[in-house]
Formats: structure tokens, sequence, C-alpha cells
């Protein structure tokens, strides 16, 4: 994409508004803009890095046999009213009054809604177990919207529901679960902490926040500091029970839990071991029973003829969160440094002398070989100068950056910068093409 | 993916609140789920449809250089105050109230916000000409919603926003969205007319409809018999001011209107060449001037100093309206035909004889193969009749069929048989897998 034709909104100085370091950079970057309390247009640059996310969401609910549908936001009240949730919920629910006067929400949650979509469709033990999930966006009218994304009223959510058979049978779902978020966070650069956590008001009795660490964060944190080793991908099969229950074990037993949840022996036994830190919640999983199937009648014909009131959990993620909590976790003084798999684009190309002929041209055709090379390329190729790019480039982050200018072209050089190090190396353009392409 | 595993609730009758032969396909082959009047939620496979759609209208879009973004779907009432729309607009506006008694709406349009976006970011004339889109959902409260996704309340729209120095570049950036438009038809196998077309409501000097022919259509429609020739993709370069409104005026060359703008002289020339169909709207296009960016205060820095007003017009297509019109255009007694750039999966395997182990491992090691060439498979692995599984493919229209029974299995051949024409032909499985694959 050449910056000359795109729609790219930098600030060089941050809204009085912003308290925290990722709602100050989101505005700063052109990621967002603030169009009420707590609700955001996505800009182009932004938009890139929330399809990113949510693009490793996806793929790695698939992976654990997931299945997506996709939900509407908005819901009948009536709906509410059969788990009697309509009017225990408070006045983060925006409830809204169509043209006939008939009660609808703008959903918050989707128990409701895939418990009676899965109940006027399973028949028998046959449909069981079933992960359904989908990345929608939901709506909580929070009484003091603030941190831009990170506490917003229109926010986009992954959330799953499991359907088993039986405690056993959502336990192993559960597994899945853990095991995929543990999965998704280590791809976009994260560790994230599961942690016992309370189940809150949506009831159950299992259940885990996963948690960035960052100074920043809402919520007191206890863990071991064997967290602090860097996330890994777990290459485990799904269809394993024991073998998914040997990973979950594995990682739970090192201690962590927030402020609720703490554990005195647990974290007697830690001892020096034992880390207090300031979290961010990226996603939250619940096991709850028949909390919602059994007031709502879902309910199938199990495999000896009998009725089965099928067992449930729900599973979130928040995908636009989880950008504020990026780069709350990845940042410096100059901006954003965005991990690799959720960068916008993964190279920068600035020229530095858009009048000057043969910088133009050498730049032309480095954008060329870069898209040839199926690189995502942000080409910097507007008349400005050269200080104004550096300061945008490091900004907005992107993985790395390539300068053409008119001293290292008489060498037949370019310069080639890693943005998470600021270390720098001239080489020649293709070479540089293929260090960023990981040959 | 295994059907065993999957979610697809099928209905062997139709209900008996479907009226047209799209919403009763669609609610059969277990595509979409009514939660509210004229509200869905779309089930696995009607998902999947609707996410081809949506990225072929993606990619057309940025092919002709449009730039993506995301507006957020709940906008303040005082946003439309400044275009006057606020109380002009119908009850079709979904109006809310937050807990801090805050008027707000569920967006139908985007004219407003984007042109305050614009307003706060774009200084000079170097950042037009511009074309920002995205694609969400969107709320009509329709006072009798009906034909299912055909006239729905939440809806998924692609709507574009051109801006422009003034009409001369406009009318260059109406001519991409047009051709861009006939292309984004062209790859889903339609044929969508352009028509001259009222303004409506919003406004403006130059429209059109893109009108797919349907007999169950909404509106009487109007065109040359040379329209009914397929459609083919334009290969012309964006940026080429002339070539573009050559490819236009070729176009629109041949008459076709809607009943409000119908010609009576151009209907003469036509003679006997005139047809009269029925047709759905699957896109609107409009050029309207300054009508939001004058009340609004949208003004930028011209090349000589001055200050310049851009132009601006609008370019919808309803892209989850675009799924019933396809199956209204393309289905049978038996069910939907998908075209192949958007069917859910492009081959639905049948295991005859999920109780014969020859057959599974046959059908298995199958499914393994067409995977294996990346070629999106639908298996039929479930302990069912022969008759139900033919019934239900037929039913979801999937492009392709390949059978596995054991008859077939002791000669070495399964059966291939084309969807769209019930066309079968007896092959080795290898060279089903080729014939698939369009080897």
């Amino acid at each position: 994409m050449r910056l000359s034709r795109y729609f790219l909104p930098v600030m060089k100085e941050s809204p009085a508004d912003a308290q925290i370091v990722s709602h100050k950079l989101m505005l700063r970057a052109g990621l967002v803009r603030q169009q009420a309390a707590g609700i955001y247009a996505w800009l182009p640059l932004g938009l890139r890095v929330l399809k990113k996310i949510e693009q490793i969401v996806r793929e790695e609910q698939d992976r654990s046999g997931a299945i997506e549908l996709l939900m509407p936001t908005l819901q009948a009240a009536d709906l509410w009213r059969q788990s009697g949730r309509y009017d225990a919920y408070g006045p983060e629910m925006l409830r809204i009054t169509d043209r006939h006067e008939r009660e609808m929400l703008y959903g918050p949650t989707n128990e409701e809604m895939v418990t009676a979509i899965f109940r006027d469709a399973a028949k028998s033990y046959r449909d069981l177990p079933r992960t359904l999930y989908h990345i929608q966006w939901k709506f909580r009218d929070e009484v003091r919207p603030r941190f831009g994304v990170m506490r917003g009223r229109e926010l986009l959510k992954k959330d799953a529901y499991t359907f088993d058979q039986d405690e056993v049978s959502a336990r192993h779902s559960y597994n899945r679960m853990f095991v995929a978020y543990l999965n998704t966070f280590a791809r976009m650069g994260l560790r994230a902490i599961p942690m016992q956590a309370d189940t809150g008001p949506i009831g159950g009795d299992l259940s885990h926040e996963f948690i960035v660490l960052a100074p920043t964060g809402e919520s007191d944190v206890f863990y071991h500091a064997n967290w602090e080793k860097p996330a890994e991908l777990s290459s485990v099969d799904f269809e394993d029970v024991d073998g998914l229950q040997g990973v979950v074990s594995g990682y739970t037993a090192d201690y962590a839990a927030t402020d609720e949840k703490r554990d005195a022996g647990r974290e007697a036994e830690a001892g020096d071991q034992l880390r207090l830190s300031r979290g961010v919640e990226v996603g939250h999983i619940f096991y709850f029973g028949t909390k919602y199937s059994a007031p709502m009648g879902l309910k199938i014909q199990g495999q000896d003829g009998g009725e089965v009131v099928p067992h449930m959990g729900s599973y979130g993620i928040g995908v636009s969160r989880l950008m504020g909590a990026i780069i709350e976790a990845s940042h410096d003084d100059k901006g954003i440094i965005w991990p690799e798999a959720i960068a916008p684009y993964a190279v920068g190309l600035i020229n530095m002398r858009a009048d000057d002929a043969a910088c133009t041209q050498a730049a032309d055709e480095l954008y060329a070989q870069l898209q040839a090379a199926g690189i995502e390329v942000l080409y910097d190729d507007r008349d400005e100068r050269g200080g104004a790019k550096f300061a945008t480039m490091d900004l907005i982050g992107l993985p790395w950056q390539i300068v053409i200018g008119p001293k290292g072209l008489e060498k037949g050089v370019v310069e080639l910068k890693r943005r998470a190090t600021g270390e720098r190396v001239e080489l020649a353009p293709a070479d540089a093409v293929a260090k960023v392409a990981g040959k």
C-alpha cells in the first residue's frame, strides 16, 4: 500500500482524555477514532490488526474442533426470560424497544441464544459433543467507558459454547478450549497465564481467566515464577482425552490466581518464587453444567434411550481488547512494537527523497519486489521530510523498516531496521527482501 | 468436515411462514435460523457462504482502490443532527437510549459518520481522492420483515464512500465502483444489470441500481435483450480515466431501467429487443455531491490554497441479501445449486455404507486425499440411509458429489455427480479428485 493513497491519520500529541499507553498509541497511530463514549471506528491500519487477531483466534478454535456460526447482535427479551436473566442482568445490558414496541436487547453474551439454537436442532446423543463459536460485536453499557478499546462498550468477542452428555465429557471440552487458548495467545507473541477465578454472575464451578501481565493492568495477580518463561505452542491431539488432561494438569501445576482466588497454602509453597503483578484479562472460560440447558428445556435422547440434559460451558476471548493488551505488553517511548503475527504490514518502506528520481525509481522497484515476494508492505512514497517518516514508522510499529536514500543508493545499499531492537544494517536491496522474507 | 461432527440441522419440510423459494431453502438447508422477526442466526453452512460472498466483495473493492475500515454499529444521534437526517429519517431507524439517557441509533447507513471521520483527518488536496468502505452489520426496522434475509432487519452490507475534489474526479470514482460492482457480481456467477434509478431519500443526481433478474423479484425492470448475455469480468486499469469511462459508457449504452426511470424513447428504440422481468436489487451506487460534506463542515485546502468542499458518493452492496438473490437465481426442485465461487464446500463426499469396513476405509482415504489437494469437502460419514444422504446433498447444493458404495468399490470406481446438471460418471477415486480439482 502506498501511503500517498492510504488513510492513516497519525497524531503527534496524545489526546488529553487517553490515560493508558495503549489508548494513547492506538489514537496516535491512527488505529481507531472514538465515535461516542466507548464506541470506536477501526481505521484501516487498526482493522488490519483486528482481522489478524481474529483470524488467529478462528484458526485455533477450528483446530480444537469448534464449529463457527454467527448469531445476530440483537436478541429478543423473551429469550432471556427463559433463563431468568432478563431481569437479573443489570444496566450494562442495552435494552431496546423496536417500532412495534417489542422488547429487545443488544447482546452482551449468547448463552441463551446458542442454547435455543442447539435445542431446536439437536435430537440425540449423536449430536454430542459439539462446540459452537462465533466472533461477533457485542455491547456492554459500561457506566464509565475508558482505557480505549480495553473497556469499551461496543466490543468484538469470540465466544464459544460446549455441549456434552455429562461432566466427564464436558471436562474434555473444557480442556480443548484451555489448550486452544494457550496456543492462540502464544501465536500472538503473548504470555497469557490461566488463573483460577471466580465464576461471577454467570455461575458454574470451574473457571479460568487468561491474563496478560501489564503494569497498567486492571487487577492484581499472583503467580509462580515458572510462568515467566516464554509461551510455547502445544502440538497436542485434541481428540486424545488423557493427553489433553496431562497438558492442562501440567500448566495448572504452577500456581496462578487472581485476587479473589488466592490460596495461602500454594503461595507459601511457591515461597520466593511467588510473583505479584497486575494483569489484563483477555480470555475467560467457564464450565457451568446445566445452568442454561435445564431451565431452557434443552434435552436430547441418550444412548440408552433415556433423556439427557446436556452440560455446557462458555469460553470468551476479547478480540478487540486483545489489541490494547498487546500494545500494553509491547511498546517503547517511540510507539508500538507489533509482534510479527499480527502486524498490520510486515515492512515499512521509506523513500527518503520522493523528489529525487533515482531514489523514487529504486523505492518503486523495491516496493514491487516486496509485493512480488508476497510480503505485506506499507510504502511511504510521500513528499515529506525524512524525520517525519521515521517518526511515523516507529509510531505504527511495523516489524521491519527499509530506508532508501541517495547516499546508500550510491553504494548500492538500503538500510534495514528491526523495529523491536533498533538494530540497523546496510545491505543490497535484494538481500533486504530475502531477509524480510525470512530466507 | 465430517458431517458426524458438524452442525447442519436440515429440514424435510418448509416452514409455513416462508413464502419465497430462497427463504424456504435457506431454512431447509440449515443455512440460517430466525431468532426474531427479520433477525437471523447464520448457521455454520450459511456462514461459510456469507464469508465467501463477503470476501469477493472485499477483493473487488480493494482492486478498485478502495480502502477498508470498520465503523461501529451504534452511532450518536447528535452526529445525525449535523446532517439534518435524525429527524428526517423515519421509523426504520432503530433509536436507542443508553443508561445515561443519551440518544443513540443502530446505524442503517454511514454517510454522517464517514464524513465526520474524513473531516477530522483530511487536510489538503493530497488527501483526495479517497474511497473508504466497510462491511458491517446494519439495522433497518422494516415494518413487515419478510422473505428471509432478502428483507431482514439485521443485515450485512458493504458500503463505500468516495471523496473527490470536484465533479469530474467524482465521476471517475463513480466509474471505479460501477466496474467493481460488475466484476463482483460476475465472480459470483450472477448477471446483475445496472439500471438508472431514482436516488430516493438519500439525494443526489446520478445513481444506478444493480439488479439480478428473478421471477420472485420485488420490482418490475425493463432492459435490452443484450443484457441476457452472460456476465464477464472486466480487466480494466482502474487508474485509466478514459478507459474506465469507455467501459461504463459501453455498458450503459444498452437500455435498462426500473419502473420509476422508464424512458419511452429508449424503449421504442429497443423495439422487439425490449424485455420485461422482475428483479432483486443487490447493489446501489449514488453520486450526491456536497450533500453531506457542506452541512457537516468537511473542507480541505485545495492545490491553489483555496478551500475545497469534497464531492461524495455512496455505494452499497447487500451482502446478506445477495445470498437470497443467488438462491433465487440458482436452484431446482431438489434444492440449492451454488455457483462454485461461493459454495460452502466444493465437494460432498457420501459414504453409502458407513457400516461396511471397506466402504468406510475407501471413503476415509478419499476424504484425506481431497483435503490434501486443498479441496473443501463435506464428508457424510454418518450411519444413515443412502436416500437421506442423497437428498441432503442435493438440498445443500455443493457443486460436486462423490458417492462411494460397495458395488462401485468392487469395480474400483466411485460415482462423481455434477449438482448443476445431474450428470454422473464412474471413475477411479484418484481421477475423481483430479476432476474436482479442475485438473
